[in-house]
């Protein structure tokens, strides 16, 4: 019978660890109460799905800046709702796919999740996915229709599905007709607080405790907002310099991050 | 001889009860006058191929915001006609298929219904049928080319046929020159007055008969209208919260929604 | 010889009845004098080619708004011209064609033509047998240029030929170089007379002698136009309402699509 | 030797009479001093490609408004040149070719002219040759390109050619970059003055000569040109109405060609 | 060894003779100071590429309206040169070559070149060869790219390159983004002053030597400059007229290319 | 074992001095301390890769106008790393390949580099390996999307890799949606300082140590920077000048370059 089936096919479905490696590679920091806030959202459309049974699809956009750690989120949320079917699709595996392979490999995924009884699909840079450029604009329709066909499609009966696709252009999202395919949108923020700053340079641990504060004070700026990922990179790269204090050092490479983004 | 040739098939032309299935999974909510009226106006189509020599080909257009229930009402109308041949063309079958394939198959159903004395063809979401996208603006063609065809070539002698489209882009339609293939259309609306809240949430059964009317009163406001399907998603969303009365988490999944609306 | 060639193959060449029987399904209605004037202006076209050695090629464009007449007319006058060869190159026909196979299916047609000494060709909706739409725009160039081509080119000696094309998009036919192409444009008018409104209710039999009138005086306004194709519509529509007087359904009817045009 | 073989291959070089057979199926009409001056010009090319060994290359475009007379003149210019290899190249021939025969056929025709010491090339319908439509706007460009050079190249030594192209859009032309290609202009102008025009009528032995005069003076208006190919429909129309006289009739369909070229 | 490989291809690499034959048939004419200041610089560059070892590639763009000299001149320069390896590109050769065959023949002239100690490789109508035209803008990108490559790509040690190049619109070729890959422009004027006009008249051998100053009186106007090519063109069409003195006539010919030229 | 496989393939992998020769073949001028600090900044980014295990992969866009001498930093600083795998992607190399071979091209050096722990992969002319012409504009997006998703993508798990980028069109690489895939952007800068100008003169030799200062002095306005590459131009071109003082032609020359960089 089918339940047996459903369950032979099991490992083949079963969570895909391998591919979730390579995000939050320096593990997850819990920056403050907008980061909970965020991650009590995902929790709570995990929980819809499995308990509501008006609403068996539910898909939202994760939209931020590049580096806000939109991929990072998604991840650890697919990772962790428990469901038998979970699955990335991710364009770092589909370079080189023609514009047909990757149409039907999307396809697959989701008619896979369909014989799942609880399912949860991550689609990673949905504009990427879809060769979207925003000068022409140019981008795959082919793909484009099938995702707009399949982020809408009622799962079959008894068989529910969430959906978190992660994008940075959210314009382009919405020129494309793509905003009307996801129930909600959960905007990702950047670091955008003095305590946020405060809370990773900690958690990285490259100043010691008395410096922390200090650090948030010279180097941050509320009033010009920087990613994670920016700020990452901007006090490894303070780590190289062999003059100057880390804090000065520091201090001028979050200017040059936001000199370039003025530019 | 022909009569006893389309007898046969029969079968073949029977209604798909399959299809329709997904449409109206939580049962079609009769939510006050105002959908009453559009379902007179369907039925009266449907009542006008069946009796009238004069115009064999009656085809509408059914538009509205997405999640306004275009699909369930058009599918609705379908089954209830008892027509011998009601068939649906929706982009969900057809997936991944080409072009050609597409343009065949639909040719395909509007030639099988030239066989059957009364017919009733479902298009459903015409936009997405010919893979239309606003930037560009793109779409197919050929596909285009096929409906804007057979949506105005008068069946045979004596076969009769009603064509329900529905579209959430109009203006869409209008450009590509759509518009003037149906002989009207049916506009449909979204929840627009605190009585068509009140008469869903009631249906709904979340609310106990007191709360009913003060959840209209304090979650809907009657300038921002919501479709019933957002509606729905609302009410499935603010059950999920832990804290927080439920009133009050609806109020806040309707706020979402209007600024989803706005940005 | 080639006087006996042309005789055999005549039967290949006759009439084609079969094509014309779809149009004006209910008999062509004379609703008035506008209507008479371009009935003897087709006829015209017809002496013309049968008479005058100096225009061995009469190409016309029948225009005017969607429903209002043109293939009807076409057909009628085609039919009417007694003259050995008469074809309709259609859409309707040449559903799921290449274009190339569009496009050597009207050079057969026109070549056929060059063998009778007296030929008529329709070329019904022109903009969809180039396959236009106006956003892009759109079209198969290869089956425009051999249009353009086609609709100039001189019989070859003793030869004659009529083309009557119908169109209902003249700044298409314009913009796309089509106009220089016709010796000359008739341009068929909607009903926009109480006269004419009367007439063809009258012909339709629907209401008695004494409601014509005032159907006319209540549910016509002569500053919005209507086509015959819409009259036709809107008193079949009005007929299936079960309450309400006829008159009172039908000036519903109308109100409906003079909204429908306006937006 | 090559001057033998040049000799052999004459007959393949020979007139094409068959081909300048469907141009002024009625003889030129001589219409007045314009007219003679632009024949001079005409000859006056034939004579310099004959006479100077300094431009071996002479490339005409001859322009005006379709009907004008210019494939009428050119394939008469051609004739009279008496030239041993004289060609016409017309989209008429190549219907259905595609681009690339196109381009091969047309660079034969100029490859074969290089092997005899004159040569006349008419052009006709340029813009029609390179499948050009003004809205995209649309053309082959490797038809174009191939155009481009053929028409600047010098022949080889010994060798001489003239070129007699005809357009219709100059600003297509110009647009193109074949502006360039052509050595000079020859504007071929519409019927402009009431002498032009009797001369007109009266060669096509329409009217009795009292009535020649008054016809001019009643139908003709200086100020809106007419091209002959009109006029000789307006007078083939006129013929046809029953009743009115013929200069009343001629008058009205003088207005109606007028009409067309406003609207 | 390579040395006497180099020597054994020599033969193939010799000067093509042939292909410089149709440019300048009537011979150069040196019509004063100007002229020399380009031949000057033209062959400054010749001595560059000889002595310094700093700048193996040099590449040049002649640019100057159509009909100005420039391909005579490049095609004399490099003539000049005695380079053991002188090529041309030319357009004229490759009609009807597909894109990617014509990228071949090109990347193959400039590998061919890396073998030889001292190059010169002609690119004659640059745009002509990547098939631009200005509307739409249509050109191949495939040459286009080819050539932004090569004409920036260092020889190999030890080998020298000049590439001169011609064009005639460089507003194309600024917005192509060729302008950066030539280390200079060289500005080809048209004949400016009634000193030049005279000169080149004079050369011509058309008027007698009393004759051609009151030619460059009457006949030219020094604010409507004119280029060589239609000044010899001209002349030749000024001494076809039968009537009139020449200088009448040749008067009349530059008026009308003024025309042109503001047409 | 995977590492002695790594070390099996290493010649494979071995620095490519054949690819890094062409650059910079007059050796590497330091003109002053903004050089200097440019150099410092590019060691910088090579220690953190080497050092740093929260960035493991570090992609940097070297921006600078045409020839100011970002191909020759790159490839030196990708020389003077040392790590085990170095390659260079150079559209000069891959001339004439079709774009899903470039693809393939890219996405093999890319994954070639995941193998070795440490990787520098020099992506020179970037808007060139996209075939980016400004005009459309036209690219290859299947290009484009594998480089925006391969400038992304962290190496494997103790795998480190820097990226050196090239370009001369930032608005380009911005537009085309690269701009976010770079860490960080080092804008190399043109000549702009009389001090620098002198330090070029000088080491090139060309004059005697009195005159470098009047060189400067006489031929650079420093409020119109040139490239070095244009300097170097200038210098050659001066010295192919027989009349004139050294410095004089200089002068020329610098006046002709800062005309074609207005024009
Ligand atoms: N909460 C977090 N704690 C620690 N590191 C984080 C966190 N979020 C993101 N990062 C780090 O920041 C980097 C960028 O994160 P991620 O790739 O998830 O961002 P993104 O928004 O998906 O970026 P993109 O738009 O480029 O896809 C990663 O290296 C990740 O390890
Ligand atoms: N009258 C109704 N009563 C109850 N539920 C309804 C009603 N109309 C629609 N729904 C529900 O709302 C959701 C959306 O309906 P439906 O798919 O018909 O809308 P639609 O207008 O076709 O949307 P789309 O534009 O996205 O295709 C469905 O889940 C359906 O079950
Ligand atoms: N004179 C007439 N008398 C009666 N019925 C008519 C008449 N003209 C048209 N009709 C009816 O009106 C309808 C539309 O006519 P027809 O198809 O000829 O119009 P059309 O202008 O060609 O429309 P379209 O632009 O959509 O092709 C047909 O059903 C036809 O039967
Ligand atoms: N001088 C003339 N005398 C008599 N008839 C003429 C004359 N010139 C043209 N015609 C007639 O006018 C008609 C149009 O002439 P022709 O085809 O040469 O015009 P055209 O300018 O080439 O038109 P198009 O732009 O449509 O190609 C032809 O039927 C031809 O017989
Ligand atoms: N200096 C000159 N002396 C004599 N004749 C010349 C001279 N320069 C050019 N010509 C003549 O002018 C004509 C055009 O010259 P050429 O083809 O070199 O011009 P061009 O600038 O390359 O033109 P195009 O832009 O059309 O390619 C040729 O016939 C050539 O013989
Ligand atoms: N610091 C330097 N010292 C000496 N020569 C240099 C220096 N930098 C560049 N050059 C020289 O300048 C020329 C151009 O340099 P390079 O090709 O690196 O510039 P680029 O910025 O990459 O130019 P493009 O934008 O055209 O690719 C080369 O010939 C090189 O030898
Ligand atoms: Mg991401
Ligand atoms: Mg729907
Ligand atoms: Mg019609
Ligand atoms: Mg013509
Ligand atoms: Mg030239
Ligand atoms: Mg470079």
């Amino acid at each position: 019978d089918f339940e047996r089936a459903l369950k032979d096919i099991k490992p083949a479905f079963g969570q895909n660890d391998e591919q979730f490696r390579m995000y939050a590679i320096n593990g997850i920091i819990n920056y403050g109460p907008t980061f909970e806030k965020i991650q009590l959202s995902g929790n709570s459309f995990i929980q819809q799905v499995k308990n509501s049974s008006r609403t068996p699809l539910v898909s939202v956009l994760l939209s931020g800046k590049p580096g806000c750690g939109k991929s990072s989120l998604a991840s650890t949320l697919a990772q962790s709702s428990d469901f038998p079917y979970v699955r990335t699709i991710s364009p770092d595996d589909l370079v080189g796919f023609t514009e047909s392979a990757k149409t039907s490999k999307i396809t697959k995924i989701f008619e896979d999740s369909y014989r799942s009884p609880l399912s949860c699909i991550v689609i990673d840079d949905i504009e990427r996915l879809i060769e979207f450029v925003p000068i022409g604009p140019r981008f795959s329709n082919s793909i484009l229709q099938t995702l707009l066909i399949l982020l809408k499609k009622t799962p079959p009966k008894g068989r529910k599905l969430l959906v978190l696709a992660t994008s940075s252009v959210p314009e382009a999202v919405r020129d494309l007709g793509l905003g009307n395919c996801f129930a909600t949108t959960l905007p990702i923020p950047s670091i955008t607080t003095k305590d946020e700053f405060s809370k990773v340079v900690q958690e990285l641990g490259v100043f010691g405790p008395s410096e922390v504060k200090r650090a948030a004070e010279e180097c941050f700026n509320d009033r010009t907002p920087i990613t994670i990922k920016q700020l990452i990179m901007a006090i490894e790269m303070a780590r190289q310099e062999d003059s100057g204090s880390l804090i000065q050092n520091l201090k001028q490479s979050m200017v040059d991050f936001q000199l370039r983004d003025l530019y």
